[in-house]
């Protein structure tokens, strides 16, 4: 955690005007959600009811290819406009909701459902924190 | 642009009722759009304005992982819902835009922000065209 | 095809050498690969025999994830060094093979899985002419 | 750290073997290496030397893609087969390596260069242990 806030301290150009706390938050929450939505995908994959649970495979794969495209477009920062980080955090915003709405339900019976719902929560708020701080 | 059409005519579950057209052509254009812009920083990177053509670089780079993760997601279809699809395309469209912008004051000096503004307005738009869909 | 050779035309600065029409060929088929074997992991997880396919699955994604990678070191070029690009590709030759070697079985049974062993096989064969005259 | 090593401990179904705090070692120490190149990229380009820092950015853009796609192919294991982990992990030193070259360099007079270097060392060498238990 510290590294990364470390990290963008040492961006000194960014001109959003957000909490460098704030954005180091969310890009470890979405690096923690790629991480975990990636491994409960194959959790899943590897039971014996993956056809019962493809939408939640689906949905994870989803997830982690926007948290991931969304942590790099958050990294790199957003000059004048904020429009494409802001899109960007509300499109990834949905696919957590949407991978943590399965995975929940799942939790009690797979670990890595339960982690994966953690995760997902965290990054869903994490970017919902950014946003706000974007039209401050 | 043929085995394209073909990919999404063997898939035979998805609910989203958006014709595989479209669905073939936006995903094409996104994945010349990912490959046009990841070109174009390069080229600008290694002139000897990187320093001037500093937003457009990272413009570009923010385009090709956001057009990455998008060609996934539209592959992946949507099930029941299209919320995610949809804001993912949002996105997109932005990320695009945003790229092109920069990209089509160039065009005259450098061949490859020619090729990528091309390829972005080209992709932004099978995009729009897709979200129609969606919505119809 | 027409538009990745002259990406890779007006990019002027490259110096590994190698014929600009192999790279542009390996590019697309890298594209063509990554959109395949993503659409034909949708399509297995779709089916009925999820639980059975599992193993193609993992491969399908292994190699999108791969060939995406894959395709934008090629595309930044190498500079004087080649290692990473020859190790780079060296890899995805293997997913491709890993993935094509499952899917080209279940060819017969499923239409994803012939289009994706097709463009696995292009792709490995594709990685591998670079690898070449990279060695030349 | 602790929430990467409970996911793997989540995933039963690995055959290769490997002891999991390594493998979880290695997937946070790539995740933070991601971060940091893509950081310390967008760092070099907004600095006043983006025309002489080229090589160093177009080596952390590399190696961001890199260590992103070798995390994915780690978190999923490999079945009976390493042949494809290990090729990769392979690649993914080298990205690692030839970053590090170059930042390490720049280190004194960025920051951002600083945290890049020492994390493309840590991630190359918890690369290394994989590789090795691979092999044991």
């Amino acid at each position: 955690m510290l590294q990364t806030r470390e990290l963008f301290d040492s961006l000194a150009s960014r001109t959003d005007h957000v909490d460098n706390q704030t954005l180091a938050t969310a890009a470890d929450a979405l690096s923690a959600c790629a991480q975990a939505v990636t491994a409960c995908a194959v959790g899943m994959l590897a039971g014996k009811e993956a056809d019962e649970l493809r939408d939640a495979i689906n949905r994870d794969l989803n997830c982690s290819d926007v948290a991931c495209a969304t942590r790099r477009v958050l990294i790199r920062g957003t000059g004048a406009d904020h429009g494409l980080l802001a899109a960007q955090l509300q499109a990834c915003v949905m696919a957590c909701d949407d991978s943590h709405e399965l995975c929940a339900r799942h939790a009690p019976r797979h670990e890595h459902c339960r982690l994966c719902s953690e995760a997902t929560e965290r990054a869903a708020a994490a970017c919902r924190e950014v946003i706000r701080s974007l039209r401050a």
